[in-house]
């Protein structure tokens, strides 16, 4: 599956393609405005985003609430809210200058437009389809929250099944953190950053269960898993940092602290007894949790003053930001990174039990669960 | 530039073949030597590293010492040892036992020989292409060491041009740390984990000076240079974080900490005030120092016992790994990594400025800086 | 540039999305209007084509009718009009009966809605883009009928610049045929297969004229333009033969008939006194005119009974496709043509000169176009 | 499966290699010697041939005879002969000038080596991993002479089974041709070319026999199997004409005379009554026998005089081309091109079955197969 997204932050709509779906995945506007509402909602975000729109219209690709095999288009519209930012004062930790000098452009509103996180919306139609296709084999993936600012929670490093967050408690926290009283301790702390015209980072974690051993592969760099996954997550703007398993832990023990031996478990079939490498060994998944963290710079459009350039004059100017900037965005860069981590993993699925229809694909991988059962 | 390499790690040799190679670039089996030894040596290496070839030939696309235009095709022989070890038996942390599985093999013989991380020496080949080539552009790439184990050095979290450390420092060093005494720490932190029985993993940093602003890019997710050079640097084995800028005191600091500041310079172009995002905004180079850090956790490969599975009786196991592993090799992964964040870079010019012949790109990169300076 | 189009026949609309498109090229829904036209007019289209609608709108990446490096984003409504076909009827020389094996369906509606000749309708604004943007450079990218049924015009098979029909005389022509009499006699033959229930296939050809020489390449198979321009001709719908020059005469003639001379003109630059290869030696443009054919089947959508599978009952049926089936698309798909090829000749100028900004390209383009006059 | 190709053609060697092989695919040097050999012998081919090395070494991703998954590397030496043209002089119909002109380079010399159909030789290789892989399905892949200079067969325009030459027929040509009679005037008629100083062309024809219906698709332009085999088929070089089915014939004809008509045969599959389509329908495979022709221009090597350049002093000059030129290289074209065919097929497999093990994707064809059947 690839896509192509269009669509400027204040123009009429976003708009995103997505070829290469097989036939018979099930998608909905109901599915997709849920997860628009997730990526964009939560007590970090500014009042502009009430204001955003989350209703999406299928326009292609869809019939009877199943993929066709067609390219799926989806369009997003905008509210119409109208900028009303000064497109010669280029923002620091944004795309505005970088975007003038590439384009040779005269003022910033181009670029502005497009390299706004609002285009991460039209992403999430393509993790919707991705994650309904996942779903057919049994396998979820989920984010949440690990830290924002100074609050973070325990993390168990071993990444074992039974030390990752239940999604239910995730959903329970408004800021997508498992721990209720961590998210109350953040969602203060975002009270009292928004008060003081900051914002705030942080840090999530990525988890995908049930998949099969052997996805990935080794032949080439670019074949290895580890690539692709780093690659999608980082295509997230404001992710600043990817990291496999537990591999800050990890790097900084001798080898046989961070080492996952291999048994067998109850059934017979393969596990790790630990799973600080994140489920990755070798470039391919090894059938436990693929777990990936990703920290999460803040929103540089801050109300503090800070100094920059005005494109018109070439002089340097201090330039406050907008009074309707998000405070915090943790929380909705994970959903957008779910949507990349599940599209990464369905094309993954993909390449290497086939394409076309949702019935063949599903024979081949049971098929090959199977023969990994056989083994033992 | 798109490459393959090809070869197992006790064939008769490796060979990459490097496609779209622009006219002009020199280019010596001598340059290639020396980083394949820089990629192979150093105190944490194995005895085995010694009779590891790092003499190379280049087959074609080189005429006169410069590079023709035709692709490229290097190979690396490999020295004579043999494979002691036991296919059978797979070994946690490696490819193998996913591999076996992937693709339906009765022992792991195939996939220890390519998974090896061997397969990076023909890498190194498009990374001296690479670096000779961003060298006439004025941009210098180059890795170094941060921590290895529980010996770190400090870092400015600024990442500004005067606190980062010069190639003389790192190249002195033989654990390629540019801090004189923490390079004798980690050395002598080697020998005690060699003693033990047990390997070290750790940090590296990689920085490129003197590129153009406005390479990468963010029509699309993938346009991003983050998630490019993310790919590039995840796809090499044991790589498991990747860290752009000050990323992690970035993400845990409110907005106004980590902000980059826009000025003019003394001659009237456009800096930041600090490099805390590492070069990077909105998806594009900004022109200051590009700074990305990676993890690498220690090579699984110890002489302590692990629990593992016996292929041929498909029962638990404990099984030692051979005499000869490695016992640290963050600085050669640090040379691989420089290799792959360059070959990334080049490629960006190339997308940017054109193909061909070098001294086309020259030009239309002269031409890029001079537009630039006219700005001010 | 690339591009993802997505929508199907009787939906409510066709949606393209162009990524990587310079910033400063022109573009007005009234171009994109007026090639929709062209592909959609003409004698041998059936009374449906009529109420297809060729009123598009710009939704993204145009600002002051221009393009700003943004993706672009352009719809075309359907007109309202519903199928009227039996789904469960194959057709004979459709996708319908592979797309129903291929995707596991049980009727071939999603297969024929997007299978559909119509979804070229989409491919149009790239190819005005495309045309747009080498119209800079002094390249025309044009296509003309040579034949239809069996009326065939006397091509010249120097393929010399005086012996090219210019624009005025095809643009005159009902049916793009550059021939007066030619083209009174093609319309009468559709006339007769009208009335007869039959259609018509023919031959087109394509011109690109103004283009530098060293476009395409010999690297690999894949660098050259003629296996750029096979696929990219062999991607529109009917097309069922492509020819390089005078291919056909060439080979059945002895090497030094079809063999062009290179001499210098009259200013000292490089020609061919003949241009029997159609402007390509060795995988490159040559500086002559790029010479394309191809052949284009008739429509199988015909009003006589033709023998298929009722998908219902799996028995064979005899079946008469509807009544406002086209006769002749040949002069539509010449224009199909022409966008295709213009994008993927603008696409090698972006691979050779660099991209974002036109007046970049330009430059680049200019300072080329610069070194080779100094050769002489 | 992609590859790249290195070497020039007086270099040491030419090296290919291969990724996304499958793992168990039958692979020995001596099919592959077997089949350079085809490609480099007949009574077309210069003195020359003779000494052209046609002994490959298969240097990686073997093992026992079979493909292991990892990347396949072979090389072929050259034989010792070395150059003797003038590198100043540029030869018409060969990418000399415009090479020179594209890298701007000095004299023709790093082009002609690499621009020589002798890089061909390497492409082989994956040709016959492809053939060996859909040997597995039965399917078929074959090329063979249908006309030299004036010498043409007549072929059946239905394109059936029946009508289809066998590959007997073929083998005991010394010019791939089907027609006893034919071959033996084709071979005189070299014989007069050669004694003329001149060279031949002439048309091929491919036929690939056992698909599966549904290979290809419709979603997007570069999805139609059409254009795929289009731009394997026109990267051989002298390839200047691709035709589908009977394409000249069906576009001259009303549409009736060229519909294929679908039909049950005696076991109750689909087949069609013709032929005339060469085996696609609607961008896709059908299941009738694939018919794609292509013509092959004479060689531009030439004893006679031919007017041209000499770069040393850019005046113009009258030079005759080396005397070891080949007359006629068609039958060996047909060689390459079944090469390029089978390996757009094969990955059309891949990505419509899956990858990795050769067991497992031929579990997925077999049940896609019996899909099939169980429509009727």
């Amino acid at each position: 599956m690839q896509y192509l997204t269009a669509g400027e932050s204040h123009g009429e709509k976003l708009v995103i393609v997505i070829d290469d779906v097989p036939c018979g995945i099930a998608l909905s506007e109901k599915e997709i405005n849920f997860e628009l509402k997730r990526r964009s909602s939560g007590p970090g975000r500014s009042i502009r985003q009430d204001s955003e729109s989350n209703t999406c219209k299928i326009v292609s690709g869809v019939n009877d609430g199943k993929t066709t095999g067609n390219p799926v288009c989806v369009e997003i519209p905008n509210s119409n809210d109208n900028p009303e930012s000064n497109n010669n004062i280029v923002r620091p930790g944004h795309a505005d200058l970088n975007g003038v000098i590439k384009y040779n452009l005269d003022d910033c509103e181009n670029v502005a437009e497009r390299a706004s996180a609002r285009e991460t919306a039209a992403r999430i139609v393509a993790g919707v389809i991705a994650k309904n296709m996942l779903a057919e084999f049994e396998v979820e993936v989920y984010g949440f929250v690990t830290s924002i600012g100074a609050v973070k929670i325990k993390l168990d490093e071993t990444n074992m099944p039974g030390t990752l967050p239940d999604m239910s408690s995730i959903a329970m926290s408004e800021v997508m953190c498992p721990d209720a009283k961590a998210s109350e301790k953040i969602i203060k702390q975002i009270d009292r950053a928004r008060e003081a015209g900051e914002s705030l980072g942080g840090s999530i974690r990525l988890v995908a269960v049930g998949l099969v051993p052997g996805l990935g592969g080794y032949s080439q760099g670019y074949s290895r898993l580890d690539s692709k996954i780093a690659a999608a997550v980082a295509s997230v703007p404001s992710v600043k940092e990817i990291e496999f398993g537990s591999a800050a832990y990890v790097s900084e023990n001798v080898g046989s602290v961070g080492l996952d031996n291999i048994v067998k478990d109850a059934s017979g079939g393969f596990v790790r007894e630990t799973n600080f490498a994140g489920g990755l060994e070798g470039g391919m998944t090894n059938g436990m949790p693929l777990v990936v963290s990703a920290k999460v710079r803040p929103c540089p459009t801050i109300k503090k003053h800070v100094k920059t350039i005005d494109l018109e004059t070439m002089d340097g100017v201090s330039a406050a930001s907008d009074k309707r900037s998000d405070v915090c965005v943790v929380p909705n860069v994970a959903v957008v990174c779910e949507s990349e981590l599940a599209l990464c993993l369905a094309n993954e699925f993909m390449d290497k039990f086939g394409r076309d229809s949702l019935s063949d694909i599903k024979f081949a991988v049971d098929a090959y669960k199977h023969r990994i059962k056989e083994m033992k």
